[in-house]
């Protein structure tokens, strides 16, 4: 029983595409993880969730305003989900809502002075959460993990072929 | 205008907890673009979609079958979701359900011999594009990559606290 296995030892070497299939579940994995916790540290500290964040990140973006149209863009979520998050933030004094001149159809939305205070807030904590979750990375390690992914995973320029 | 930008040698460091944030943007959006993908190739290759498959890999590691319950808290798709999509795989012949022996309420899903025979040709393809997608990892970095992240993201020794 205390004869170690040594069968392992002989194993063939994990195929190429075993090693990148690895990968991509744990980094589904982590993915999620980290997207949960966020999602409670959201709910439980400011009573809000992550489709909300990111209307607010998008529109923290932009001084002037972003069309309905280009916010549905920015996000995952449908568009459907954007309007009723903007009307909610809307509701709550976070955001604001005006006619686009010269586009009857067209609405335009913008952080209010309240929303921004609260996105800063809600930014902050989120960088925290992040420099929590991920503390494990070095900041030398972080950069040169996204610099790998950004040129690897870049798969934009492949849509053509 | 020949002249280099000075500023930016001695602009500050970038701070460990903007790299870490700037990580988790890079890891959020590749993780996105290669779900894409592969919600596109199972789409136009096998007529399906990313939930399905996930469906038929988790009963695919089961021989026995999976409790409709069990089932769901496999996957991130709601119990609704789950129900629904495996009417339609029922429906195609590609899992059968049993009522659970002694358990009036429990419903059992395997797959049948044509679910396990068109989940392998998807897993196969999918281990493919899984292996273009992230071909520019080498297998060494891939592993070490893996390893990086199970360590430091395994977050479940932290819901206690």
């Amino acid at each position: 029983m205390a004869q170690r296995d040594t069968e392992t030892e002989t194993t063939a070497p994990v195929s190429a595409s075993k090693e990148r299939l690895r990968l991509w579940l744990r980094l589904l994995k982590s993915t999620r993880r980290v997207e949960a916790q966020l999602r409670e540290n959201l709910r439980t500290e400011f009573n809000s969730t992550l489709p909300r964040f990111d209307v607010m990140a998008a529109l923290a973006r932009f001084d002037d305003g972003l069309k309905m149209s280009a916010l549905s863009g920015v996000l995952r979520v449908s568009n459907g989900n954007v309007t009723g998050i903007v009307d909610r933030l809307a509701l709550e004094g976070l955001v604001v809502r005006m006619q686009v001149p010269g586009d009857r159809r067209a609405m335009l939305v913008q952080l209010t002075d309240k929303g921004r205070e609260v996105f800063a807030a809600q930014a902050e904590a989120h960088e925290r959460w992040i420099d929590d979750l991920l503390g494990g990375f070095t900041p030398t390690e972080a950069r040169s993990f996204s610099d790998r992914f950004d040129s690897i995973t870049n798969l934009d320029e492949e849509d053509g072929q």
